[in-house]
């Protein structure tokens, strides 16, 4: 029996601006990363995005970032442990409102961007993360990237974790993801995509962009939410785990 | 017996800017109005104060303003009821963090400046605002200046409530603040300060601008925590109110 | 012999979000109003905008706004008359370093949304706006909504203006816009909005929202870049002033 | 015969907050480094302090900074060379804004803080600034701190110069600052400091913080203009220059 979550990152919209199609695909995943206002979103997309999560049943959970919007949070910037704790409280909080507000709970955090990047390896930053979840609520459950020192640090820490796999996105041989800018980083090919997502989850191995098979352990898929494609993609992904014996589900 | 609340706004530093001297004021007071990252404050900031606040058996309760660092916060700009409703929620969750995370509850909302104003004579607004308390905690006390609006649809919407009033502000025959920078607006002469802070609070009753005597009601006395004289200030009133057999206490 | 300049508003874009078609749009115009990264634009978008322009032969103005990212510019915040004049300053100067960075001189301003809306009776603020534009360079041009008082300040400061007509926006008698909320704002009707714009051209009138036949003097279209009938609209109204003999060029 | 320039960092306010001493530093520098609005300072500010440089002959240079007002600029973020050139243009040309109005031309650009120090070393960041100014004006002169790659590249493009030494920070042996967390960073003795000015200007030797006698060129130096003895020590060390012989003046 195989089970899996199926992650989106979601509410990066920002006032007069629209990225991604929310509401489309919202109805077909199990768990929503929703930006908390310094990268992306604001608190009409974060109110908007929640209420059309606990409409469909998914579980929503906090994709804090950068305090970057005009880079969307892909550029590193070099923070302090306490600064890099502080802004985790503060958007983690400002996410709760919200959910709290419609009667949920927060299930997770999932840094965004050049944060969840610094997460491969940068052991201060990933533990400030868990701190920050950890004096929030210790049974908010930690996203990371598979591979990444930040599950290892929440797991030290006594949290809850789930290992982050992409269903479009080439890794490396430690599993680090491929930059987006280099070339064959992004899985086109939606038939590969689709057979590497079923082999990562049934056999927990997956081919590395140098060719090489390695391990890679998966609790939940990230399929994107924006592009023309997305919603047939994560359609199509679904109806082939459904004939895989997959089932779909969050961690609540 | 007399009872008030002490309250001052805290947590106004930005960044590398301070303002006030929250460290200083802290013990003195009885509730933390803490600003929450939009017209001023940051998350370090909101931290430490809550931290302080904490460690002094102080009261904290969220200071929400509109989007505007660069003014301070003083400048009206014109949302509407749902853009006020989430902008609330945002930033009560955001400082929700830090209070929580040090085991503290959040104790009220007060707005600020000129979302504050607005909130003595604008319905659609001050309703957005409670609506915003109500869903996240019906446990949440609005504070509201002495004869808003706000205060009146707080308590119709059966939130609790403490009526605000200002140790060194004048006020009009209907209780509004004279403004800032109408002259007379603050009362500058200590000694004056304080025997209106103990008439309002012993007599209900306070002179105003015109030199008519107006009726007030004050649950909460605000002293200002900037400013060269702010501490000697409180130092004076809190003297003055204990000589005057006036008990000062928060509502937790 | 009939003239009329075509302007769009251009650069709204920030970081990774688009708005608009810009390089589309761009050909069929001849005057750009660019904004400057207060309620939308950033200095990537506009050193790439200020280039298509300049390879398009298109005349570039500022296009500047309140400081609202969040709201796009749309709601009236309350500044004073020396932080419109500022605010504006600063805009167009950084504007500037990238017309002048490639030749191109600023041709005007053009005050955008709700700014730009109470410049239609706000002798204060207008006239904030015109001494900007005039310690910087006289010979930057006013664009104004036709029956402004901004176009009245203006000229009386002795500064070149242009009287701004809107293709696709409903006008009220006095020729305010009707507001985008109201039904009837928009004419949808295509064939409708090109036989306004040249009898807005051609014979000075055009019928009000109330049926009203109403005087209007146009020196400048607007003609909106986002959407997806944009560039078709563009296309269409260049083809219809062609075949009526209206030349259509800029003020440089 | 020995000249020499005095530099300080001026415009930093935002809104509400006050950082230094601007209009009491002013009468006795020569060049006023001010910031743009990004990581620190505003329209209202920076029309301000160009203002007071007008009126005390003290000539007016750019101080861009990192797009961070929380982290006041001193905070690394990884940004490419093209958006480096574009912010740097969008902060020069705000700046010039207000100096153009005043009849003022921009003598200088001189990059703040974490943006500053990696143009000790970082040859495509230094680039990308010496571009944006000489696509805006090749006579504004790039301000560099002594031994940093920001002078070779600026130099290389055939811009003017200015090397920067520092009046109260110590030196490396390859005349890198001593950052500012470690001991020793800051030179407290206020003899010591002028003494060490006076032979940076009179034989361009300085003993960096091991000891060692090293070469220094310093055509610029920078004085700070907050602090509350920011004031008394502008004035000690310029009395010392005067009995010295050292000419104060700037660039113009």
């Amino acid at each position: 029996m195989y089970t899996i979550d199926l992650n989106s990152d979601m509410g990066e919209s920002f006032g007069a601006y629209r990225i991604g199609n929310d509401e489309g695909i919202i109805p077909y995943i199990t768990s929503a990363n929703i930006a908390c206002g310094w990268h992306a979103g604001d608190p009409m997309v974060m109110d908007r995005v929640v209420k059309a999560a606990k409409a469909a049943g998914v579980a929503v959970g906090a994709h804090p970032g950068y305090p970057d919007l005009m880079g969307f949070g892909r550029r590193k910037m070099v923070l302090s442990p306490a600064e890099v704790k502080n802004y985790m409280k503060y958007q983690i909080g400002a996410l709760w409102a919200f959910a709290h507000s419609s009667g949920m709970r927060l299930q997770h955090v999932a840094p965004h961007g050049a944060l969840g990047n610094l997460c491969q390896y940068d052991r201060e930053t990933s533990r400030a993360i868990c701190e920050a979840v950890a004096e929030i609520d210790p049974e908010i459950m930690i996203f990371y990237c598979a591979g990444a020192v930040l599950g290892e640090e929440a797991k030290a820490m006594g949290l809850k974790t789930a290992s982050e796999i992409f269903a479009d996105r080439a890794v490396m041989d430690d599993l680090n993801l491929v930059p987006r800018k280099q070339p064959g980083a992004m899985i086109e090919n939606e038939e590969l995509a689709v057979e590497r997502c079923i082999r990562m989850v049934k056999e927990h191995r997956v081919t590395s962009i140098t060719g090489k098979e390695v391990d890679i352990d998966g609790d939940t898929l990230c399929v994107h939410g924006d592009g023309p494609k997305a919603l047939a993609f994560v359609e199509r992904i679904r109806k082939a785990f459904q004939e895989e014996g997959i089932q779909i589900r969050n961690f609540l």
